[in-house]
């Protein structure tokens, strides 16, 4: 399939990269309902390893197995499907060629009581081998392991790029100077993106921001220099900016599961803040099937523009 | 021999895996007296290290010779023998060829206060070496350790698996968020198999789950989804859905020696919620030879549906 | 272009070095309008990953973008560009051959409120790949992390050099013995300019020090031998004294936002006392691309001895 | 020469090792006054490490020279002689040929105050170099470093095995839940013997146990089975059980210097209980160098049956 | 130049090295004014890592140059020149040939307040690369780092060893179980230097014992035993029979500046005691350079038995 002239904008930001990894992130901007489009729209499924299973699935018995989550991106016409090593691998062979897919490397769990950090449980040859576009990897700006989690990504990207994987982070400040509730602030959020960005992240997810502001330091600045953040598109708007003047593929996460109309909203300032797209995993496959595929009907068509 | 019907399927869950590891997988399942069953019986001999050789083998004096245990696997028709490198070092060459071996590659020990953790003491070299079908780990979730613990059974995972062995993953939640009784709680079991089946595991080894629930985040989604708990053979069944809905072998330990009706009663259901099968140490090898193969029978015979 | 008396000079100081590195340090000294002079003057940018992107850019917007800053650099003469992977990947293929530019391969974040460390985000082979000059590599002296980031600095050294790279290390001690108005006192200054050329630093950053003596076993000795340290200009000679008695290139920050006729007083010090040359971010890309110039154009004027 | 049929038995226990090994394990049963009878006395001289070197050769300053030990070891018809690689280096061209070598690999130290843990200072290579039949390193079980040292323990055994080296494990139980007085208490000594087996150590060196029992859940077990540690001869037995039913080779150490009439009786309740030999330093290179060769006669003599 | 009979003795105490480190330990030997004496005095400056630039050379000024030291070394006629790094590497070239070098390769520095330790900071590679003779290396035994620091040198020692290196080990006892005031007593020192040629240090340095015993348990030994502690070369015996019945090279620290006489008084009992000779580096190049050459004059007459 061609590039459109929207795609091959998108690829020259990224004049760092070998052709490999530019063909991987055009395999997932040219993929389903928004091929060509520049937005992107990801099924991430790594809850079951954070959360538990039953909290996952247990809504919507179905996504126990491996196969409806393939299939579930497949029919949605989504960008990509993300989920850790054992999910891929139950279905990487019969899904082959379907639907670009992002191994998510690694991941915390919810019974450790630990200094936030995750295991690293996938390899870039896991990525190859299971015929992947790209690793997926967090970190947690702030905690105590922010710098060892750095490292990691650093040494994941140089090995993933060389084999010409395009890379995405999850980037999740959380501990050290954040607060809680600062954890989706626009200040730190924003922040979230441009340390990814500056890492080498191809593709960068972080939440959508809050009016907050946590850390002094930065509310005295956007105080002084009038930033907007009255309105999520607003909010969406600046986190490009610090993503390299909107230069790098920015996806927002949907967060909690919430009512239908709430989530459309946000993705449509999501959208008017020329974000990028959107990762939603709760909110679909939480869902019967038929619910789900009509959610993810009118995410796409907001990013199509016709809603 | 041949593959039966049972077993091909099985093995097409494993779609990520090379032919070897499948090999390895049919050896497990097509050996003994429940070959081509899909079922399962293990002989794990690890506790000499978790617990003392006088814990494990002053009941029974015969087993302190690795011989005996060998031999007890081969009498009794089982599907493997799972056992750290000494004790399958002392027999490798007199058995070789006659039972699946398991190398254990990791151990805690008793005399240790420190954070829940074990010492990688076997290697996928030793495992080629001796001819193994599979390397076992142990991986407490839970544990301050459990993040590294993870990463490294990712990487034997990876080298295993490069060579073509199996891998059996024991998952005991263990610290952190979770409770001393809770470690066996439904939610907690759940979650352990989950993971070990994200990871990679191909038979995931879990502990037969209470009625409990442990974490408050969970009981949540169990009440309200009214997950059927009533019994252990729903437990079972609720296990095995987290493990891929069923698309992962995951055996069951036996727990403490305890008496033989009560153990046959916990197989049956075990049989009946649709769990591959059993891992039965301690209540074998603690027992005269002649009493450990009339009880292995018993198993047998109820993983073959004639008990 | 013919290398200068100046130049020759300069690196006949690095005997110790292969000729690529001698090579790449007459990059950077052959550089711009200061080219040939032995002065330089650096354009650093890491301070959206150290304080954020708003508390960086929000001043002057236009500087979110990367290729702003490359711009920025090359328009007014400079003889270097300093920043991490990200910012230097975005326009390393667009701006190839205009400026030498150093890959900043560690970085701290504001987030963390961990004993004070950095992580290393960049490699030699990144910087190899993009084209640099240098390496940069932050080391805290006196922080508890201090003896591991000086075996990262030792590691990355040897492969930067015998790839040919030079290395560059911000000297910055922190904690440990160091009080925080200390980190800026001239023994303090004076002995992280010594370390770093002890470590095999081929061009050492440092902040210009203050009169203030922070450790008493050095206050004793500097008030015993009477050092001059009444002026900033006996301060920088003093600094450069410690680093092999004037044989390694030490350039100095320009520190925190200040007036402009501050700094500029600040630099003319820094030249009379025999300084190399001056980094300077946030004094530049901080202000409006006109004013910038401007200053930028007075402090090159200041190195020329013209002002 | 050729070997005994008692040693042929031996080397059959080590089904699991390459010809190499099992060379090396004959060198050491067929060297001297024992050769052949399977019985083993070594000569250990890692104390100058342990405990310095005043404390260990001031009461017989001939010992202070390497040549000393390695010529007692010679002149006393030992069957081996074990050292840190200072000691060995120091003697091993000048001796060559003349008696099988044990590289002690790792050594704690007496100034230390830190968790119970050792430095290893020595490596297969070195072991190589030297002429050694084995390498040697020491476990601490219970202690907080004890699965970082079994961890180091497997690297160095799979390393030594491929290169045909034996390897000896000093296996001696400290901290965790082990007691002070518990450190030779049967349970712990037999589970130390059983620990280090499970390890793949092809000789195992404990300390001669006492009729105490440390750990509760052992005790029980102990008194239930009624395990006979009336004797030292009947806890030697049950220390060999523990060793794979006396498959593997278990030498004692001496202790601390005691009367000769102790000792030698001692060894007679070694022999008796099936023991394969001892480990004997300070009661013989702390003594004048006739009566150190009279008394390892007399050693000798008891393992031959003589006395 | 041909050996001296007691260079060629020397060189006899050490079978176990290659061709390659006994050439250099010759280098050593047959350098300068001691040439063929089998006694050695070194120039060592590695304190402006370790106390700062002014508390080194603000005394004598032009010392702040590297040529300066490498100058004085070889003015005075000494047998080689130790520091760090930049020191070498900054007259490597204009000196090569001159004098040997020893490369020492980790530092502390006196703004850290951390566990006693040191930054490897210099490498295998680097020593070759700058034709040095030998590598050193600081241990600090007794510290929480210790076993760390031991096997740091440990893969130096192997690596620099296998291409022919010496290797100069400083031992300094300090923490842990070492007070403060007996860090120079006769039992550490004497311990210290064991410990270092057991590691294989093919030259130990030290600093002079006092008659201070700090371990109860080798006090005990050292009043038993009746050692002989009461001249500073009575001490220097002891601690050459520590260093293998003296076949090892142990040369010792001047210490901190003290008044000429003393100094000269004190190398006196060295060569008396049997001491390999000195290690002189503030006493000699804190002072003006005349002077300097005066007192290594006279120190070079003491150990050549002159005065």
């Amino acid at each position: 399939m061609q590039l459109t002239a929207k795609v091959k904008e998108i690829l020259s930001w990224y004049e760092g990269e070998c052709p490999g990894v530019k063909g991987n992130l055009a395999r997932l901007l040219m993929q389903g309902r928004l091929a060509g489009t520049g937005r992107l729209v990801i099924l991430p499924v790594d809850q079951g390893y954070e959360h538990g299973p039953a909290r996952s699935f247990a809504a919507n018995p179905p996504a126990y197995d491996p196969y409806y989550l393939y299939q579930l991106a497949i029919d949605a016409g989504l960008s990509g499907y993300a989920a850790p090593l054992g999910l891929l691998e139950a279905g990487a062979d019969s899904y082959a060629g379907q639907v670009p897919t992002i191994l998510k490397v690694n991941s915390a769990n919810s019974l450790s009581a630990s200094t936030p950090d995750q295991a690293v449980h996938g390899s870039v040859e896991d990525a190859l081998r299971l015929g992947c576009a790209a690793i997926g990897f967090t970190i947690y700006p702030g905690s105590d392991a922010c710098y060892d989690m750095m490292e990691e990504l650093r040494e994941l990207t140089i090995e993933a790029k060389s084999c010409g994987l395009a890379v995405v982070v999850w980037s999740y400040p959380r501990g050290g100077q954040v607060s809680k509730s600062g954890e989706t602030a626009l200040d730190i959020v924003g922040y979230a993106a441009h340390m990814a960005a500056l890492m080498g992240a191809n593709i960068i997810k972080v939440k959508p921001p809050t009016e907050a502001l946590d850390l002094d330091a930065a509310k005295k600045v956007y105080e002084a220099e009038d930033i907007d953040r009255s309105t999520l598109s607003a909010r969406i708007r600046h986190v490009m900016q610090c993503a390299f003047a909107g230069r790098r593929i920015v996806v927002f996460s949907g967060g909690e599961a919430k009512d239908t109309e709430g989530l459309l909203n946000e993705i449509r300032q999501i959208r008017d803040g020329g974000g990028s797209g959107s990762i939603i995993g709760r909110n679909s496959f939480q869902r019967p099937k038929a619910e789900a595929l009509a959610l993810l009907d009118e995410v796409t068509k907001i990013y199509l523009g016709d809603a």
